[in-house]
């Protein structure tokens, strides 16, 4: 069992800052920079939507080219630096060639991160006053750089995880942004998970992968891509607390899953006007695959969404949207079944509304209920076969509708 | 030019009528009948769902084994029949016993389709009141029999065209429901269209399979894809004119793919919730496939479709939407106008926006001005090929929200 800490102490060799840039108004702080004394191995994950931001371009190159010296990144809200040609990518550069100047270290070391607005050029000259001020104000306020990352977000999210092992500790810590667009969303989900443990460069990229598989591709607020998403995993191996043997990366892994599940879940929490979270609990698909593409479909239906929102049991258009996941599926072998909570314990999978292609004999006023909750569990056994699939998601409210309509103004 | 009539007169050999079953409270129409006094070459198109309503599969069946001998459908609202198992199907096929022992038919000659909520039983009281009232009150109410297939939808919509050509002439007449769960919805998209030409079954089939292709299967209000959606084309043949010559079917399918589209053109206008009309027409893909599933993920992005309700000139969601429709795209290729309008004259685009993969420096208050209108007209090339395609679709609205969260209560 991993203890997740809503805080994070600090973790060796990595300082941190959120300042105000001048990018958001009223003083909100809108520059982020985390940076490490030493090199990191470093591994990302990247959007799959073909219009890929400037910064999406530049990491990835970054990443692939010197994945064991990266050093810092930096993270600007309000504009995305997407859909801005070349001049876009020549912000990107010069963003990190300013942060690599002030930090001492070379520009292939600094990542970039940008989340906003698609469409818009960075303002440089702010730009310029948020690396200079982020450095000033490197220190331990994992807060103000998680607050520092917010479009749409009503809080900052972060958290960390203590690792103790018999020949040493280490800790390992994350910051993430979401809120709409999560899928993720417009306003880009951007993660940077930092550690001190010492890990290989393959080790760090089987670990991200694994990790972010099971969190961060299992969330859908609103079922868009953005063109600016990623995650990245910096590990600068400061603790001197080696991952060597093959329990010792399963207890990095586990530690690391934890993590990135609870800041998933939390972007979700804190979607764009959400009022209620799901748990979609998919199995017995033909695979896993196609229990994942099952879960995605309902969870990005805006029908459904728009039945948890009204907290109205119309499990038909849940089995619908399955219906059209464009993967085997077979009404007749389906069951469904509702409940309250965000875990499900002895297999208890709480009221079936749906048997074997045939609705139950369910009081209405139980499924009512169930639905009322703020937390709800739905699980669909597909009864074809052993995939399985995790989603989290949450319902479509007057308010996503309101901040999406508006986002520009 | 094919001249579409927002009316229909009569359709020789053509009885209808819609009724008040008892299904919908305060005497609203709930249950419609159409019957030909002649067999009828009968083409369907039904819905890709892999949870197909039971009305869809008695009618694929029927239509299958008899595609020559059709002489009538009947049609409820409120409940779908769709997810009920044996006992549902035992019911379509009920119904459609005593449609056919009141007509005087054998009961394969009869089509039913049902719409509404998913997982409830046919009230099959009501039904057979439905049943005896519409027999009883056949005619040329057309407008009733539109309104007695509506859930969501606000109007009743149904055309006609008439067609004179050297050796006679001919009417064809539709009438279509949607609303929601368009692509098409929840409430379900059904239309039956009907014509007195004398077709052969083949010539049915194609220019049924024809005209859906451009029209219904082009429009999308909320991207969730309904268990009962069908369409089916019935020709009795009785105004003795065939169709001949390749110029004759030429004709017929022009006049045919006009009410198609003017049918489902009325169906995105009567979306639920809808306070706007967006033409998206895609060009220079790499297929005309292509093309369709980036003006698909588009219409069904509802990030996009907030931003539509906002006024919003958020170009980059349109462009990001694109980049995620999993086909070849390119965005340094692509080039994005809007305007005002449901069509462009003399390739006018309007405004553009974005030029091969940059924004370019128009006026925002212009690009305001056009997304203040209610009808908007928007050109993505995607500078790759020839691929192209026209999509038709709306905004969503606070409204939308309501009517799905409520829906059932």
């Amino acid at each position: 069992m991993v203890n997740v800490q809503e805080t994070i102490a600090s973790v060796r060799g990595f300082r941190v800052a959120g300042v105000h840039a001048g990018l958001k108004k009223d003083n909100a702080l809108d520059f982020a920079l985390i940076r490490s004394r030493n090199d990191c191995k470093t591994a990302g994950v990247f959007t799959t939507n073909k219009v890929k931001a400037a910064p999406v371009l530049l990491n990835m190159e970054r990443i692939t080219k010197n994945p064991e010296k990266i050093r810092a990144v930096a993270i600007n809200t309000v504009s995305a630096n997407a859909c801005t040609g070349w001049q876009g990518m020549d912000n990107a550069r010069k963003t990190s060639d300013m942060v690599a100047e002030q930090l001492e270290i070379a520009t292939e070391q600094v990542l970039v991160m940008s989340t906003g607005v698609i469409g818009t050029h960075l303002p440089m000259d702010k730009i310029t006053k948020g690396v200079e001020l982020s450095v000033e104000h490197l220190g331990h306020d994992w807060g103000a750089t998680a607050a520092a990352m917010m479009t749409t977000d009503t809080r900052p999210k972060f958290a960390s995880v203590k690792v103790m092992t018999a020949h040493g500790e280490y800790t390992i810590a994350g910051v993430v942004k979401g809120a709409g667009m999560i899928a993720p969303n417009m306003a880009t989900m951007l993660s940077v998970i930092v550690t001190d443990a010492d890990l290989t460069l393959e080790q760090t990229q089987t670990a991200l992968k694994t990790a972010n598989t099971q969190s961060y591709n299992q969330i859908v607020v609103d079922g868009d891509t953005s063109t600016n998403d990623m995650v990245v995993l910096m590990a600068n191996g400061m603790s001197t607390t080696a991952i060597e043997s093959d329990y010792d990366m399963e207890t990095f892994q586990n530690a690391l899953n934890a993590l990135t599940q609870y800041l998933a879940q939390a972007v979700v929490r804190d979607g764009e006007g959400v009022t209620k979270f799901v748990t979609l609990d998919i199995q017995g698909a033909d695979s896993d695959e196609s229990a994942q593409k099952i879960g995605h479909t309902i969870a990005a239906s805006i029908l459904t969404k728009s039945a948890f929102y009204g907290n109205d049991p119309n499990w038909g258009r849940i089995v619908a949207a399955a219906g059209r996941a464009d993967v085997p599926f077979e009404p007749a072998q389906t069951s469904l079944w509702i409940t309250t909570g965000e875990e499900i314990f002895e297999e208890d999978y709480g009221l079936l509304i749906f048997k074997s292609g045939t609705p139950t004999d369910y009081e209405e006023a139980n499924a009512l209920e169930i639905m009322a909750d703020d937390s709800i569990y739905i699980t669909l056994n597909c009864g074809i076969g052993d995939g399985k699939a995790t989603i989290w998601t949450c319902d479509i409210s007057h308010d996503y509708i309101s901040i999406n309509a508006d986002y520009r103004s």
